[in-house]
């Protein structure tokens, strides 16, 4: 039985789990299905109460699910994760559980029953706001974040750090499965100082 | 006499300088004043045409400055202009022109008067999407984008390549100043093939 590195991340600090801008997954469930997609277009929305904004496409199922239960989970995968990513981002789960066709282990959310995936370094559970002119016009979903939990290994104390850690650090997408994996840090400083 | 690596970015690719998550530098005109100041919050919105949402406090005057002029830039800085990126998004324009306090060069827009950072890797000339209720509801602003341009040397073909450029490594904030530079590719393959 392995350990698990998942901690509860306070909502003031939750922005700062999309802040540099990862990839997410978005999962969500509703009357005894539940489905996982890659979304690229994800961002913070407001600090506290913590919200953020995801781009959703018409055609996808998950958006079905979310839509009707009034809540999802945006979990940030990892770079051991990749071909996960692209699996889940370029394949239907209408008609098969894609947790089931590939193995992937969930767990259930804090508050929430939308399934979270295991192996992830970040988790936001997010509660629909009800905005369907943004829905409709530019398929934009705005949430507030009402749980938010990380793998301490590279997130605490409201701060990343993957040094030591390179199979869990963020996948940021290009395009067709082509990601860049987050770097280095960089530190910059007020020239008025 | 330095030699510009400035090129054209296709509208249909423009979503790809955006799509793995920077850290922004908006800058906007109007009669006859201008500002820069950063932001993360910012994502593509849609492929063609291409639009984009941008997270801007009430408290801005870049955001005074692109709500009266309709348009704004969105500049992506890179790892060579961290103080560049802390200092205008810790200090204001209102009572001082950033560009000439910091030594900063502009250069004119293909189709707007906004000015666009030298420097940057990449520049998307963006003209404002009427929604005052996200504006005032959620500082969100969405935009088209109009025109787009990029640094050949790390973009090119609609492709991010960063090897042998790690000065021009996009910015991804985490807080207080605090940046990752993007990292090295990955690839995802999809478990169904």
């Amino acid at each position: 039985m392995s350990v698990s590195h998942r901690r509860p991340v306070p909502l003031s600090k939750a922005y700062r789990l999309l802040n540099h801008g990862p990839t997410v997954l978005v999962s969500a469930a509703h009357d005894g299905k539940r489905n996982i997609m890659a979304a690229a277009w994800a961002m913070p929305l407001d600090f506290e109460p913590p919200k953020i904004a995801v781009v959703l496409d018409k055609s996808t199922w998950t958006r079905q699910l979310l839509e009707a239960s009034g809540s999802f989970v945006l979990n940030v995968p990892c770079a051991a994760q990749a071909d996960i990513v692209q699996t889940v981002g370029s394949t239907s789960g209408l008609e098969r559980d894609k947790f089931q066709a590939y193995g992937l282990q969930a767990f259930a959310g804090e508050l929430l029953d939308a399934p979270m995936l295991e192996g992830c370094v970040a988790w936001l559970e997010c509660r629909l706001l009800p905005e369907p002119h943004n829905h409709q016009q530019y398929d934009l979903f705005l949430a507030e974040v009402i749980a938010a939990q990380a793998d301490e290994r590279v997130f605490s104390d409201g701060r990343w750090h993957f040094e030591g850690h390179d199979a869990l650090r963020t996948l940021h997408h290009v395009a067709g499965g082509h990601f860049l994996k987050i770097g280095d840090p960089v530190a910059g400083k007020n020239l008025d100082d």
